[in-house]
This record gives C-alpha cells, structure tokens and sequence, in this order.
C-alpha cells in the first residue's frame, strides 16, 4: 500500500504581518484535507518589539546577529506570540492545531552553528528530526504548527531558520508519508518574468530547471531556493511546491523528472 | 487494578524568577520517577518586559487587568520565553518535555471571564479539559509542561490562573489517574507560625483543617488556598502538598481523612 500523502506549508512574514493574509490562509490551510504540518517564519513583530525594548539588531556583513537579547525577543514573538495566535485562530476554525518549537518533545535537535568564519550566535543547524513523535501527532489527527526555534543537547535556544525546518521535516517524514512540501511567498510563483506576476512557470522539472538558468530566465534569489527544492526531491521528497499564500493551489510544482 | 500515579506540579514566579532556584527545582523535578505534569506561572518577567515596552499595567480596585497589550505580553512571555526555555533545559536533563498553552490539542478551553462586576479583561475561566490526549502524551512518556494561557471557542487567547489550571488538570485526571498535586511556593508548607519557617504542619485532613481555623492557626491567604485543595481532594485528587521548591518531598500533605 502506498504510503498517506503529506503536506507540509510553510509561511513567512509577509503572510503572518498582515492579519487578513493570515486569516485568509489560515483558511486555506483548514480547508486542506489529510495529515498536514504548518511550518512559520517571524515577520516584523520581532524587528518592532527589539525597537520598542530599545534593542539594537546586531549585524555583521549585512547579516544579522542573534545576540542573547535578540533570542529572548525571537523566543517570545516566535514561540509565543506567532505560534500561540495561529493554534488559537485554527482551533476556532476546526482545526485541532498543536504549537510546538524544536525543544517541544525533541522534534527537532539542533547544534549552534560554527562561529567560524563568521559568528551568527544563538542560531542552530539541524541535527535530527523525531520523525515518531510528529507521526504519532499526526496519526491522532493534530496539526502540528512548529515556530523556527530549536534547541541544543545544553538545553540552548536556537533561531532556526524556517525554511530549513519545513525541508529537514519533508526529508525525514518522506519514508511514512508522500510528502508535498508547500512554500508559501508574497509572490504567485516561480516567474519567467520577475516584473510580471502572471507570467508563473507552472512546472519545473530537472532538465526544464537547467534550461531556464542557461536562458537566464531563472536568476538570482530564485536559484539557492530551487537548489534546496531539487536537494529535498532527491531526498525522497515527492513534490516541491512554491506559491502564493493566497492560492495554495496554484503557483510553481517542482519535481524531479 | 489501581489506577497509575501522577504527579502535578505547580510553580509560581518565585522560582521562575531566580536561575538558581529554577534549574534546582527542575533537577528535583527530573528526578521525580513516573508521569508528571509541570504548570508554571509567570513571575516578574512580563512586569518587567511591560515597564520596558512602556506598557503600563492597568489596575481596577487593585487587581491587574489584562488589557490586549498586556495579554500580548503575557503570551510571549508565558507562552514563549518562560515555557520554552523551562522545556528546553529539562530536555538537556534527559526529561521528555512538551511545552504547551491551553490551546494546543485544545487541552484547556476556556471562556471568557464575565465582565460584571469588574472587567477584568482578556482572563478565561477553564471549561473543559481534553483528559484524553493529555494522556496519550503520558502514555508516550511525554512531560507536559503548562503555560498559563488557554483560549476560547472564538479563538482569543486568555491569561489564566496557573493555580486553578493545575487544579483543573488534577480532578479532570483523577479518574484515569491517583494524582498528587504539588503547589511549591516561596515557604516550607503550611505554617503554624508565619514568622517561624520551620513551624511547617505535616498533615492537614478535614477535622484538623477546622480545628486550625477556629483557633486562628491558619488564617488569612491560607485560607482560600487550602479551601481549593479540599475541593480538588472531593473531586477526586488523591493528595495535594503544599511544599518549598527546594524540596519536593517535605512540606505540608493535605487530604481528606
């Protein structure tokens, strides 16, 4: 028997700032049938919360800093007021939500990151995923909503970056599930033309994915996040799948062949 | 066969607020053999972020009101910093922990508090208790710890009491369960005199309970306290301590005969 279809969606800011967004895709994602992980960002509400404590963001060749002030504020905005909020607002929907970080039953162990060459702070790379845990989740029908904070063996708090989490679960859980992993962005999809945002390629595949970057038509920014989304496809991942949080239906499907 | 035991702590800001006693009590804790839940409060830290906010506290006839900015506050302080680096640093003791608000898996729905006589804002009063999927999480060996914040049928999230949560887990537990419930406060039990910390009574049942009472033993803030642990006893709870945090083991055991 083939294995249950999985899907796993992750949001960004640009979705969690604005309530109607969130609200609208909150809905979306309720509407969804069958087993399914939520995966988010943080958005502004950390920037502004650091400029109303008077904390300065740290930043070190244009990268930020996750200094201890810094984690106590992603801490409270991430694991707090971000994923209490959206399990609220899917438990009033219908949906059996349960908010969980890294820490949370060990779902996710990580390691701080090498400050060699350059030193983020409290930021973690993921070790491992407890694959049985969120599939015993799952299997009762809940909703697993997970905030980008993990922690270490010491028991350290670590910002996590949410795109990593939402692939490193896909990867881990493609050996019980079929696991569809959904990138939710501000724009409709992978474009051939960045200023059109009707002109969505609607599949990409290997071969079609080497093309459009020998045509340049794939560029930039969009490049390392197809890589990850090729890397998770050959990890057992059985579609990929980059749209906009107000049509999780649509956008770009990206699979290997 | 007799119904398993479970141990349900409670801790308040006392502990929470000093990192020496906190990771002490949470050694103790750790070492506590068998299913166990932890509550916690809130302690200083939300007071503290508020004043650095530039938050003000909202008083009526001397209770603290809950207003929409200090509920966000409380839910990522609670929700966020205070459960998730409690979860965080049991995991590096080898305890399983989950840390968990009332609205994940619905474990706690609540409503809210009634606005007459006093408003006392965004406040839930607890109305039901999923039992069940608390205990499959015990049953997976899981630690439950509890932040104080539920929510409502509407989706709002609501500070509430940790005392009355770990009240309310307690009785609705003890039909699956023979559970303890331990309140660990700033002294070493119930005190025959207030001044003596030493002074601690070891047990309490209904017939001495009374015998203090009329001779002004226990008087005053006592008084409501150990009126909730005899409730909780008449539901069904099979013990309530009353202890020190430093140590789980002594302080003051009440039950009903």
């Amino acid at each position: 028997m083939a294995n249950p279809i999985l899907h796993i969606f992750k949001i960004g800011g640009n979705v969690i700032d604005k309530d109607a967004d969130l609200n609208n895709f909150l809905n979306n994602f309720s509407a969804f049938h069958g087993p399914k992980i939520l995966v988010h960002g943080g958005g502004k509400i950390a920037t502004e919360l650091a400029a109303q404590m008077g904390v300065q963001a740290k930043m070190v060749n244009g990268r930020r800093i996750t200094d201890p002030e810094m984690l106590k504020i992603v801490t409270m905005v991430y694991g707090g007021l971000v994923n209490k909020s959206i399990t609220a607002k899917l438990q009033a929907i219908n949906t059996n939500a349960i908010g969980l970080s890294g820490m949370d039953g060990q779902i996710i162990l990580s390691k701080k990151r090498n400050p060699i060459p350059i030193d983020y702070g409290m930021v973690g790379d993921i070790e491992s995923v407890n694959k049985d845990f969120l599939t015993s989740l799952l299997n009762q029908g809940l909703i697993p909503v997970i905030a980008p904070l993990t922690s270490n063996k010491e028991g350290e708090i670590l910002n996590t970056n949410a795109d990593t989490i939402a692939q490193a679960l896909a990867v881990a859980l493609s050996n019980l599930f079929q696991v569809n992993l959904i990138y939710c962005f501000e724009k409709n999809g992978v474009l051939s033309n960045p200023q059109d945002d009707e002109s969505v390629i609607n599949s990409i595949n290997s071969e079609s994915y080497q093309d459009y970057k020998n045509k340049g038509i794939i560029t930039d920014g969009m490049i390392p996040k197809l890589d990850n989304a090729f890397q998770a496809l050959r990890e057992g991942v059985r579609s990929v799948r980059i749209c906009s949080s107000k049509n999780l239906s649509k956008g770009t499907i990206i699979q290997l062949s």
